[in-house]
């Protein structure tokens, strides 16, 4: 197989859990601590695609707080997220990566088209000093409350007007996609916030003819979903409710406590089931904070529906899943398929990567085996648009 | 839509709850009772495929048991299984299907060639005095013991040697199967029996060109692991553990308490998660009789798996579901693709029909997304020939 | 045994779901259609205790709506909550006790002091008419919000001066209790509305020496909580969270979607756990309306917990009970233990009953197991005052 | 308070996952790393009830298998049963411990009559070794079938001919449980199988006036069976079944694999329900070895029960215990116990310990409340003889 070069993967969130165990798995794969499990682009369907080696990974990142990856990688370990020697095990590869941390962007600290041309550097510096061939940025920053997009400029003569004005239209989330486009690297927004998903930012994209991706990880409940939702709909069993309760604890759970943050997630998590089935359910949708749960998420769905002459019937389940030992594996694949898209000079946004995302861009495809074909077909040349 | 006849649903174990389900569920749906909820083939996706109108199905049937349709269905509206007022809505359809019910086949109660000749001629009776197009037999009796097939002869002469020799070499399902062939129609095994699972009735359906299909239908755990088990494999997650327990009462439950009876469901339920993950998991299957639930089938699966750095996580389920209402609409479903199969005068196993069962015969695809693929494209003709 | 006589048991919100149950179910028992399922004081521990005969309980009661119990109870067995066939089996009494149903209170709509003294009247009058020897109100409406104690007179005399300057100061449910004790009746309230929880209710309860109990019949996840939490509390197992949803349906699940009523049934509810453990516990409680439950209560809780070394373990439980089948039988038991009371001539809050309750008036103990040991030393007569 | 001297703690099974938790936790207690969690004897209700300290408990035991507690114990921590770092904490103690463990009895290995002797002088070389007040021995080896009692020697002088002509008639718990009394020690089998529940076994313990108890800790399903059946019979609802299914892997899971082993646990599980309610109830009782769980037990019950007009209903729940971080604690308990009846010069079975046993002897009491009084009780002195 040839090499295919050496990539970078530029965390914004790079002290956060997902991001420390993104890096911090990376190492033990590298050292052989640890096999490709979660992986998916890891698995034989992928084999001779093209892809970049996950030992040419190289990870940096930018975050608002000190980041010692040392001291999360510990934290981790002690949660049970990590194995408990791995901090040890990859010290080295820890302090080096730390070193690659940039202070990040936060509302109101700075000019923000100052800031976008400083990220910007930040990413091209990492390219040269690195020797990487492509850069793509990946968002696991904590989630934002949602804008509206009526009151972002929507091109970029109006955006820099705006920020000539001293102005800051943007949310973070989109100030690292910005940066990115800016410095020709991919983008992919592994959160609920606004990203990449901002007509602005499109024709950023656009200009640099760059790919991106998003929008919102999808890991537990929702993953779910997307195998449950369609199989209803085949079987022709009618669902009446669907209401899920999401507990979790850990920085994610602390952030999306706040209700702003809350709404971001909530519109993500509730765009598939009525999609997959073609009709309205009711039920709530509850994320709760318990602090004492920590990355340990435990979802709880119950859903009613009827078969056969309408008689009533339930399913339930409750997923217990460590959310960034699922999250952080998926950050990787994406990294890997985004820089084959670069490899591509593919540009605008990606709707085969639906398969890793609760909200996907350009795709109202939310069933999970129909993703997967569709990003089989993409990751083969084969093209997919979107459904 | 051109009419396309009228058509034969031959139920054998007629007076079981499944079957009872069925007869109740059509003249339900006649008389506009009831929609079309839980059968498939009602979907938009079947929508110009050419089947028969459920309105045009005539249901007859073979037992062991005295059979009042009248008096089963009140038992199943107590249950809760049915609406309670059906019975009296469908009366007259009820005293009707009941009246069209023959003496069924028991092992030892008759000479076996005899039986098989026998079971045709009631087949061939009720096509002709019902004015019938096609007769499908589906067999929805009490779930035999597995059979030793190499003690059962391996062609039709080897079979008609044994019979006039006064030996009974057949289990009660294939002696059903048998009927079925000689009387020119289809055969489906809604249960984990023996069927026509057989080489001698496989030469049997051949030489008739007659289309089969089976076995067990899939209505509950099964079904669920047939879309969760995908999910892993194609996320990645390896799965350590999966253990399942069901509950259930009525005759069925009844049944499968008898270890032998058992032994082929437990074969049947056992078959998919292996294949459809790629490696062998551990776990008990257990099936309870539990007087109380009667049809109300409880099954809970709790299953253990790994992501990334080997962080084990749980998933379990409860699936609360009345296993009639899951099971009738599917044997309405098969009753009008095999008349379909019979229209396009296809012959043999129709491995396409796995989307219905457990062990899908001539199949090795468990997964239910791609046995919904493989429904549609060979309902649309473009043919499929199993995994 | 001796006969106590005929009692009256006056149903506030006579035309809702648990009212209708009560009617129906009384009816039900003394044709011999059902048994005394769920009826605590008809188990053997309370024999000879001079309890009023569940046949000699008259119903009647108040409603802002128009009440036809024969239909309420036509769709209670639609919604299998009673068998279907029951309203034809006691139709007379349904209809006898429609007639005994009289307009109840609305905010606003008639100067306050004369409705206590209309509603008195209903009291009095039916206690002739049905040559009754007692009657107890038990509250069964609608969930109000919370009122704040300190806006409203403390004292009769001043309760008195605001109704003769046309103010409304109490509440619906606590003008039902003033009507109650205006008429010499017991007074119960079972849900977590203020009823005579105030000052001047108590004072017009010891001016007429008569007893009174509640708040908040304790059906479900709470009934759950007072075995579980004193189980952990007695094997030194640290609770560490402790998260609840409740989804229901039918009339109490669209009232309990108002923010203001929620707030009354989360106070009662959150009462307990932190009481039994001896710590807080964190951990959301949420009560969803999921319109197609109906009555049938789903509960799901999730518990965290440590042992020995600080391992963490977790359990979890799902409670699917049918509101007013639980709640009926316990509104039979409420009348007859209060109709004991007065008997009795016991005057005051009974803390005694905290059995029933998930807010007990006048006890802090809220384990189940030494509320039944209260019950039933109070029932002998060996009193109880509450921990 | 005045100390009460230094007691022994001798563990058959001293190498298994409880003895080592026991072992491993009362060192971290001594060196302040961990909490008294899960001590019942700990909390305030034991307080000045005479108990020895837990830092003057000193273990030592009896095992067939070469034992490193050192080994266990780190193995225990991969597993997350104990703290990552607890083995390196007490190294010292767990050394130290690891060479009071003596050879065990196995079957058919050695004289029966001798191997008491053996034993019995092991439990006298320990005491005056550690210059011990009084020992405790405890049976947390792996479970044994049941034996038929009628077939081992009913009086002393029987069991010693047997023994003078070489036979065996004991099985190894009650060998443990002869060299005990033998030795002037209390016993207590923390297991199902037989140990002093023989009428020969009660003789020895009558005539060296020892106390004794048993059988069986109660850790998990039970333990929430003994609240939920009294709440279900306190409420007069009809419990119809009560189907449950434990899934565990570790040593204590292979051992329960075996049919014959099994079948005592079956036995000690299935005592309590039946009795709490006061009626027998249908539902099967598995416990499945699944190796990937390792100590983690997870019980799944499910309960369908009815109420007033006999409403269906369900309730189910997950319990995902540690079972040796349950079982350790209580292990202390007992010994701190059983040595307060030694010092009390109490004599034969302590019926008041049945708050801590699946089928405690000397009671029909299961329910965990009335128990737990029946405990407080005899801890104060007043006595309580059994219900
Ligand atoms: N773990 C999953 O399964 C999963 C799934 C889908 C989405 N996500 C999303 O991934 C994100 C990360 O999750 P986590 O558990 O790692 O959260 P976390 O709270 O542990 O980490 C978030 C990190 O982002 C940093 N941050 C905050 N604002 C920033 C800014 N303006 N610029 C740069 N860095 C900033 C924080 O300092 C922190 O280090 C969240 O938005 C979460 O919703 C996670
Ligand atoms: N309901 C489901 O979800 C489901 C799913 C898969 C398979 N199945 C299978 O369908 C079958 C029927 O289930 P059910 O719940 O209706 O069972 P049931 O016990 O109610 O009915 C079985 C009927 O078969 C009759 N019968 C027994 N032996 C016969 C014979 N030799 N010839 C003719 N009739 C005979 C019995 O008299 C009875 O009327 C079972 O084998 C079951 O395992 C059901
Ligand atoms: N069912 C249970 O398990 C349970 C447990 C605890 C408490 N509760 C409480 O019992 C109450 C009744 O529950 P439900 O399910 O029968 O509710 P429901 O909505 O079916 O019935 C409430 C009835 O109260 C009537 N009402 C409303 N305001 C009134 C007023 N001012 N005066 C007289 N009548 C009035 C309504 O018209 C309706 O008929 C609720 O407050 C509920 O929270 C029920
Ligand atoms: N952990 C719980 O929650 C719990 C609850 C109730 C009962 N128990 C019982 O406690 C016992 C111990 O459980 P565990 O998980 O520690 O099991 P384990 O398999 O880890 O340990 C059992 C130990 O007993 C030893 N052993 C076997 N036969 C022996 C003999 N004849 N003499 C001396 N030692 C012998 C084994 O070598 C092993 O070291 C089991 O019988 C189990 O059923 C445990
Ligand atoms: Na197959
Ligand atoms: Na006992």
């Amino acid at each position: 197989m040839t090499r295919t070069g050496r990539t970078g993967l530029w965390l914004v969130g790079a002290g956060g859990s997902v991001a420390s165990t993104v890096v911090a798995g990376l190492a033990a794969m590298r050292v052989g601590a640890a096999g490709p499990g979660g992986v998916v682009t890891e698995t034989s369907a992928f084999a001779g695609a093209g892809l970049v080696d996950t030992a040419d990974l190289v990870t940096g990142g930018h975050d608002v707080h000190e980041v010692s990856l040392t001291k999360r990688v510990e934290d981790l370990a002690t949660a049970g997220v990590v194995p408990h020697d791995l901090a040890r095990l990859v010290a080295a590869d820890l302090d080096a990566a730390s070193e690659r941390v940039r202070p990040g962007y936060a509302v109101g600290a700075e000019d923000q088209g100052a800031a976008v041309r400083r990220l910007a550097e930040d990413l091209r510096d990492f390219r040269e000093r690195e020797g990487l061939d492509r850069v793509v940025v990946v968002n696991v920053s904590s989630t934002e409350p949602p804008v509206d997009a009526a009151e972002v400029p929507a091109d970029v003569a109006a955006l820099e007007a705006a920020w000539s004005r001293g102005e800051a239209p943007l949310p973070p989330s989109s100030v690292y996609a910005a940066a990115a486009f800016t410095a020709g690297c991919a983008f992919v927004d592994f959160t609920p916030s606004t990203g990449a998903r901002l007509p602005v930012l499109g024709e950023l994209a656009a200009r640099a003819g760059l790919p991106w991706g998003g929008s919102d990880g999808k890991t537990g409940e929702t993953l779910l979903k997307s195998v449950l939702a369609p199989m209803f709909a085949q079987r022709a069993l009618r669902v009446h409710s669907w209401s899920g309760t999401n507990l979790l604890g850990g920085g994610d759970g602390a952030t999306l406590a706040r209700p702003d943050a809350f709404e971001s997630k909530a519109r993500s998590k509730a765009a598939g089931v009525g999609a997959m089935l073609g009709y309205p359910v009711e039920g709530p949708i509850h994320i709760d904070n318990v602090a004492d749960l920590g990355d340990w998420k435990t979802a709880w769905d119950h859903i009613t529906f009827s078969g056969f002459l309408g008689t009533r019937m339930t399913l339930q389940f409750t997923w217990q899943g460590c959310d960034s030992a699922l999250a952080a594996p998926l950050v990787v694949d994406l990294a890997r398929l985004l820089d084959l898209a670069m490899q591509r000079e593919e540009s605008g946004a990606v709707p085969a990567l639906g398969f890793f995302f609760k909200d996907p861009v350009g795709s109202d495809e939310h069933a999970l085996a129909a993703q997967y074909d569709a990003l089989l077909r993409w990751v083969r040349g084969e093209g997919w648009t979107g459904r």
